[in-house]
């Protein structure tokens, strides 16, 4: 299993007049969650695209329980679960600084190949990162 | 049941260097979908918070078929199923001019009483707006 | 002089917990009353970019009078008043719907050649388009 | 003077087709950077709302010297010249991580009392951090 934690500033941006972050924006926030778990895994999601591998989300689901603030510091529990093959699925659970749970989702990703568009299996250097962790 | 279609064209700023439409911005496409339907009820979302209502998403979920491009003209069609009680669940299904189904995905938001922040029935008035369309 | 007159529906998205659309959201606001400006030329940017030619934006500016304001529509008068050679500068009005000023600006951006990123003069096709306001 | 630096990594949403930062998201990066000069200053800006004082943006300028690409880690260097009064006048530089001078601009605030929206000096509390600096 491969766990991240990613600490994210909250800006005045992201808020809306109901003076909550928007619901829309924490799909900003569990994409560096992403990223901090790739890149804890010796991968960058920039090279994955300069060899030539694209990751689109095909599918996203997040519950919230509670709003977080403006210019609180939320706490993303990012998790890989299983070893990924046509699909990653990266699950994320978002606290604030008192460790109560903001919201939970996941997200799920696959492989293309930027030339074609198509559809490709985890690359197998990717895999060989992953499988240190299972 | 209450059936709306909005039509949205895409901005630059809503792609990314994917060339796609950045997957965390159909939250606010789906939004101006729900506030359309709204609006052929009737109500203004607006109207809402002036009437002491919040309505809060408590849970978001999206499945990715085709991207969309940048200046393509998409069309959302959103649908209420049911006369909300503690909830209102909003279905949208997203196509590009094509007709091609881009994703689909549904939204649940409660009720809040503005003051104090708890949850509350959907207010008469708004359900009685609902009922002329079951 | 090329003008053109484009109305935009605030987004709740839009806001920030001001109550007020968040000052860095004008930028998307101006970006699609260029791409209508250039429309109304029989160009659209999207074909720019598909010629070769990209549009960058090397300076803006905007002084802020008057907010707007949640599901408020507001027009955005663009308009070029000066045949683009080495750069391209639009000029921007924002009112809301009781003809209050809120906002002006304008945004210069220059022309690229996509595949090596070199800075290029308007190409004719486009002044030839152009030429016909002037 | 009051100079604070700070990092910022590009998000993938903050890219856009170009495969730069789209030109809209600085005013974000920026109002990162004025709130991490503020907290330097010993104040957040949380605070000042929660004081009874909004500061919304008046002008905003930026020149665009060089892009920033996805997943870099920009720094911000944000600096207040003189003791603001009825505006607080902000200059900001952004670079990359090679010294790489991308843009620069300036952000002007005014001071608003959040219950009737009307303009106001600068808070003595403050005056008083700022004097520190100067």
């Amino acid at each position: 299993m491969i766990i991240a934690e990613t600490k994210i500033r909250v800006r005045y941006a992201e808020t809306d007049q109901m003076g909550f972050v928007y619901y829309g924006r924490y799909a900003e926030y569990y994409e560096i969650g992403r990223v901090e778990a790739m890149r804890k895994l010796g991968l960058s999601y920039k090279e994955m695209e300069e060899k030539g591998i694209l990751m689109p989300v095909v599918e996203y689901h997040i519950e919230y329980k509670k709003p977080a603030y403006y210019d609180e510091e939320i706490i993303l529990i990012t998790t890989i679960k299983e070893i990924p093959k046509l699909k990653i699925n990266f699950h994320h659970e978002c606290y604030n600084a008192n460790g109560e749970l903001l919201n939970t989702g996941y997200v799920k990703l696959v492989f293309l190949r930027k030339e074609n568009k198509k559809p490709v299996l985890a690359p197998d250097w990717f895999l060989q990162e992953c499988k240190r962790y299972f």
